[in-house]
């Protein structure tokens, strides 16, 4: 899994059938130090995830491994909302 | 799922049989400020999107995970067209 | 999929036994433009192309997905001949 | 799969239901030398690694082809714990 | 599949239960001219390969579709052992 913070969401009407429903959010990559690495990914939201909130996004096919994305073409997948890390026994991120 | 834009087709006519049929465009790949990032994909329709399109694109197995691609040697489809996104509370794209 | 040209051969006679029979390609990759990108891959070859051909190849699972490959080691495999391709409306590529 | 060397340890209450009781480490990747490479994965622990140790890490589909990650939504595992390696027939490292 | 030299092996004796026998081999990656590119794996053996040998190696769900490998966490398998290989008319490599 990779960390990253919700930064957007997008709408797309026209679309695969077994998409309808599900919600796209615009993910910006994190560092273990919590800054954005420069790279993104366009994730289905398994969580409730909303704009801001540090994320773990999945990828590849298990991305479709959650209940809101099974049999879809879904490829990466918000399937956790980060409460904290810590790095070498230092707290780097905590949920506020 | 990543951000493209159809800039174009491709034609194969000698190909898994299973192809048969389906579209193939050439996708580039865009960020999140809608400016191509210089990567580029071909990749299956799902969709019926047509050249200039702004479009949501998944690979690997999930590429497969859609009712013209399913259990074919596809790994890359748009699955989506896209609407509108937005990123920090600006709307950066919008169909028009 | 990727754009490529078949620029050689590779010969394995010690193998996983499911591979017997499998052409082995030597794959550059190539940009929209038609150039070598300098990445490349060893593919098996499921549409019988020749050395100098431009092809499609798929990557991962998806290139189990021909009657050829199916259930073997294999992780990249050509499935297209390409006949032509354009991109902005011009024509880059047609197979002479 | 690839080397890594557990750095600390990630906590996320609100998660795809699948993954409770799972752990979560963060992993910074090493390269052949022993040295970090730069890159890290936030991986699911499938043999009790602690931070600390040099660990192995899988992948894609293949990370939920271990008890704890079967059918959720995990594309990284630590699924070994490395005792030592060797290359060009020096000991690069051992674990203590 | 990409192309490896067997540059060493790597010992791990807590590991997930159903590697238990599998052997452990350190892959650099060789370029299509026969170099070091830089890249390495850890890859499971299907085929008895040795140290200095010139290999395939295969990645992703594809690694476990080797009779040692099937339904384990495995993201990487050497699945060959390279005779030859030639590019552009001109051989590059020949096992000795």
């Amino acid at each position: 899994m990779l960390l990253g913070r919700v930064a957007g969401t997008l709408v797309a009407s026209r679309k695969e059938e077994s998409l309808e429903g599900l919600k796209f959010l615009v993910v910006r990559q994190l560092g273990t130090d919590g800054k954005e690495t420069g790279g993104f990914v366009i994730a289905n939201d398994a969580v409730g995830a909303g704009v801001g909130e540090v994320v773990l996004y999945a990828s590849g096919s298990s991305a479709r491994q959650t209940e809101v994305t099974r049999d879809r073409p879904c490829d990466a997948v918000v399937m956790a909302i980060v409460d904290t890390w810590e790095v070498e026994g230092e707290e780097v991120y905590r949920k506020e």
